[in-house]
């Protein structure tokens, strides 16, 4: 019998997440059963999308947490029991489930191996998890670059916006992104290779229309939007003829207590033939071979940088998850829970 | 020498059109150059885009008209003089230039020849013109249905979506469209052979979102959009994982003094995958043989209805663009300038 402590949702925040929306319990986990795993987690995720899990009687991809239940996410952990051949005792795998918590019995078939040599443990939440699956498929499978062509990230120095911006540079795109601080800005142009980086909070639609137009005379051909609200106005104040917008989420919009209005220029779609395309990345997860296939080598070559902000404890998870919506995370936020053994 | 009468835009309109905005002059047509036909005009057509043009210093995929010149569109004429071996006296032709006035001169190149025997020549400025194309192209290019989707047409009973309607439900798609009178709601149920129509002036959001939940319970696949704002919303309520929108026109803006703001509900793109598409059919030319060689035969087999709404002299060309925005024209709205010789 093993124990695991769990972080659970004690209330549906209404505006922005606060510690007392969450709780902690410990209860004994079952035996794994045949095609199961014990796992002891080592790294946990914290990502955007569970705050639209949050909301509860929303009709979305992934059902709401319930309260007073365990929150879950994507966790790197090292496999203490395992009754699946696919996986031995000692093993570190990832997967969608086993976050927010110690310990963890669930299928085998919800985890992937993964090589502690190839990378640090936490990228495979990162660069090379979830947040860079997402970024590669805006890219490659939306936006599609061309050579020459001009991309927008909001978010970008952020876990998916920063893979973006570097991919966009990669594909051979003149790239802009936007941060929330001096220091992020300056992180993305001398860092990650961003050819202009604004600090959004120090912009209006108008300002920020203005300055992208300079940088960008003939419009801007690809937009991957993280963040939603005044940028995407902007956007679409300077997309370029056939210009391409890869929608991966609005952040800004996630804590609002009511719905703010959209942009009103959404006419421009008509008028400059733009394509919007929405995703959730686990519609794509047939593209991990190639995705791995395209971006690993660039990690190892050393030609992706990724940053983390590394929050020590699972009884930290709250703060982390809250952070991202403060912009008090830089790169990808993580939670670090035990050594490997 | 041949004069003729050109409808001016005497100035900009504000917000919605009036009679004022619109004036005439008569002036002397040049003898047409090689290459050139001098036609006389026996149609012309009023089209919402038109509206798009009579706002100064807009940046957009034509030019704006110019204050004290003449307007300009589509136009069925029959040929008076060829300087051009594509075309003989007497030929029906038609084309994007010519409209707004009585007689023209200009390049050969801009006009097709017709055939009067296969449908009336005013559908050559309708269903088997520019809104029958775009609306094949909204359908066939964007929306690719699927046997068994929903399909929703804003502004169904105009022109374009009249045909997107008729041509969702011979692609076997369960059909809703909307308009802005019991007569158009009646006439998109009993003639058009449309599932559900609403009245768009009977529902707000909220209304028209459960309205459409009832007809679609597992929610709208495609949406081809006319209208915007409030519909817009509502679909975006409503539309299944995977939907596809066809951005056509946005009617419903054209006329504000100040832009209205987008629908607050853009995040459902991401979380149901949506795909968004703006198009102006100028873009899509090249189909316009498979586009006939689809809907010509449909038309002449009877199972395509077009309605018409017939203005009778080039001085009431401005009645029936004002009309456009006014709600009161049925199908398409033309004019009828002159005979066949």
């Amino acid at each position: 019998m093993t124990e695991t402590r769990q972080i659970t949702l004690e209330d549906y925040p209404a505006g922005m997440p606060a510690p007392e929306h969450f709780g902690h319990r410990t209860v004994d986990l079952p035996d794994p059963q045949d095609g199961e795993v014990l796992i002891r987690v080592l790294w946990m995720s914290v990502d955007p999308y569970m705050r639209g899990r949050m909301r509860p009687n929303v009709k979305s991809y992934i059902p709401p947490f319930q309260k007073g239940e365990p929150l879950d996410g994507g966790a790197v952990g090292q496999v203490i029991k395992s009754k699946d051949p696919k996986f031995a005792e000692g093993d570190f795998v990832v997967g969608f489930a086993g976050g927010w918590r110690d310990h963890h019995v669930g299928p085998a078939s919800a985890y992937t191996k993964v090589d502690p040599n190839l990378a640090p443990l936490s990228a495979y939440l990162g660069v090379l998890g979830m947040p860079g699956l997402t970024a590669w498929v805006g890219l490659s499978q939306i936006i599609k670059p061309k050579e020459g062509e001009v991309l927008y990230v909001s978010g970008a120095a952020g876990a998916v916006g920063s893979l973006a911006c570097q991919l966009g540079k990669h594909y051979g795109m003149t790239v802009m992104g936007s941060a929330g601080s001096a220091e992020k800005v300056e992180w993305l142009e001398k860092e990650a290779g961003v050819d202009k980086a604004f600090n959004y909070k120090e912009h209006d639609v108008v300002s920020l229309t203005k300055a992208i137009s300079e940088i960008a005379p003939k419009g801007v051909d690809g937009y991957f939007e993280n963040v939603g609200g005044m940028q995407l106005e902007a956007i679409l104040n300077t997309v370029a003829f056939g210009g391409r917008m890869a929608f991966c989420g609005m952040i800004s919009g996630y804590n609002n207590d009511k719905p703010e209005p959209g942009p009103s220029n959404l006419i421009n779609i008509v008028g400059r033939g733009v394509m919007i395309q929405g995703f959730i990345v686990s519609n794509y997860m047939n593209l991990v071979p190639q995705f791995a296939a395209e971006v690993a080598p660039l990690l190892a070559a050393g030609k992706v940088k990724f940053e983390e902000t590394i929050y020590e404890g699972l009884d930290k998870a709250p703060d982390a998850f809250i952070g991202l919506f403060r912009g008090e995370n830089f790169g990808k936020a993580v939670v670090k829970i035990a050594e490997p053994a």
